[in-house]
């Protein structure tokens, strides 16, 4: 892995780090590769209940590095040759079963807010902005835009910053529920930290996996149809030593010992 | 009806109270059912408007019975023979056709928060908390939580509440709309009583039902067939009494006169 | 066009405004078609941005005129024919490929509502309210607001808004996401105009257009449909000059020129 993504293991947190600060961690192509090979990596470490996305120096991440735009808008996207591929930027994180969550630092713009959203959870420097920027570059709303952000924010407020590309702060982005928690910079990644500690000592990495999966897919679902699927789901995990864990643990007032998970029941 | 659970009726209101309050309002296999009866009871009494559901004492409701869980991790859930029957906990609520709303005066914990999430609507002491408690059982998002919660929520509020199951005071829960009213607990059921009152004097039984009945429905459609079926169900209204009614009233600058709802046009 | 529609262009923006000040422009039959008619040619209208919606004097609209309310309550909907046709009111304004904003200048009542409701945004007046008022008059939840108001405001929040009928002021409206800005009813016009000049400025017309179809269309879909319908969109848009000029534009750091938007690819 290149210096261009760093990753490294802090108790339960694995942290990402974006490395281009010279550039705002503009992505390059090996950049999205390095980034997602850090996410999986995390994922199959059975020590890190968490992960979070992180930019080097002033900024989380300006977007497509700007010299690759040019490429691909003069090319058209003959690059992308696999039809059956889903196309759209980090749209693999919601299927990496653990907590992902982005630590935005800094200016989050285009695809760096993509980045973001695509992130279960957003915690936000008070000092840090995001902004979609696709309008201002002639571009519709790629990249699972239309479809997540009307999810976390409502219908009008998406329309309203997918139009405009406004720059809101992280007031505004608290507010209407795009950031999670409003956190001074200097003490994000402890906010993080904290956080994830007290889930890794609380809760069942599973239950976590499970559900992560459950409310995305759910989204998309009728109530029927997620209660029975959830049935399904409930009916293996309460033959799951976790449950079993969870309840006696809870019964002999003792911090519970939840077995580790790498992304899939062993 | 056993006096786990009383049953009231105050004017337009019926009020269901969960009486355990030594175990906090915990839930037993009996009680669950007497519960849903009670809500049955007052759908069917036509001088019911709303049902409330609270707890006696200082609890909303703790949840699943601890001795009850022990049995169902240990057992698994042998005991549920009916495939066919959907399992989930209070998924029988939004079917129920008059507006049922939580008064969370206390703690709500897992079953405890799931009762309250699959209520209409909640008005919530300030002194209270909130938390789904699933995660620290070792348990996944149970009943209906991963459906309902993010359309109450928003997306990433939802997976934080599921997966930290951390307590959430009534000021938070305000704040991202899962509580609908903040209300000092002494005067948590006499705000709902008046809410109550208010609307059995001006607003139609029969359109309240329809309107509960449209839009947990159009969660799950897209727009055309909301409002096709939507469509329907106006051609019927229009020809009921309480169109003409209301407008009547209206020109007549006088207090409407609607018909009463049981659960069914008669 | 009588006058009870004015039709304004003023810069980017088309002003439409509902002119029966002495009746706080309740809507009538010609008035919902001249107001459509508006809106299309605010669409067509290459020099149009966006369009907003006002009501002259000091109201926004109070609905359907209560002598047109009367006649179809008494007389059914027998004058409705068309059995394919969609019949919700104002269901069109999200095909109206052009960003709509509701000027809430004054109360918004009952269609009055719905009109708000259907624009893409709200911008809304401190002094104004706005109310549903459909089950006052014994009426279900009409013309898509179970659809529409549970994905700007939360699915318990829009009960309550459509049960209880109640007056929510600018303030609450802006809390909970049914109101995008609340201004001074001074400043409500400028601070609309000030935005749209803003975005005529730097954003692409085209762009805006696809993003709007797209976050309405994906409201209904799941992740991966709309994935892949906007990775189709992506390609159509990669290969116009918008795209081109976004990337270029912003590599010379100069304002874009981008192409006009008239409601269909030219």
């Amino acid at each position: 892995m290149e210096d261009t993504v760093l990753y490294e293991v802090r108790g339960p947190l694995a942290l990402v780090t974006l490395n281009r600060p010279d550039r705002l961690n503009a992505l390059t192509t090996p950049m999205i590769a390095q980034a997602l090979a850090a996410l999986r990596r995390g994922e199959a470490d059975p020590a890190v209940f968490a992960i979070a996305v992180t930019g080097a120096g002033r900024g989380f991440c300006a977007g497509i590095d700007a010299e690759q735009l040019m490429v691909a808008t003069s090319e058209g996207i003959a690059e992308v040759s696999d039809e059956d591929k889903v196309p759209g930027l980090f749209v693999e994180l919601p299927s990496i079963s653990k907590p992902i969550i982005a630590a935005v630092n800094g200016p989050a713009a285009g695809a760096g807010f993509i980045l973001a959203m695509m992130c279960d959870l957003r915690f936000m420097a008070e000092e840090a902005v995001m902004t979609t920027v696709f309008s201002k570059r002639g571009l519709i709303a790629e990249h699972q835009s239309s479809w997540v952000l009307p999810r976390l924010v409502g219908l009008s407020r998406a329309l309203d910053l997918l139009w405009s590309s406004r720059r809101i702060d992280g007031a505004e982005a608290y507010r209407i529920g795009l950031a999670d928690r409003l956190v001074p910079a200097a003490g994000l990644l402890d906010a993080i930290q904290t956080y994830v500690e007290e889930m890794a000592r609380t809760v069942a990495p599973r239950a976590v996996a499970i559900a992560k999966a459950q409310v995305y897919r759910h989204l998309a679902t009728d109530l029927p149809t997620a209660a029975r699927e959830t049935y399904a789901l409930v009916r293996e995990s309460l033959s799951h030593p976790d449950a079993r864990e969870g309840a006696v643990s809870f019964v002999e007032r003792r911090a519970p010992n939840f077995v580790a998970w790498t992304g899939a029941d062993g």
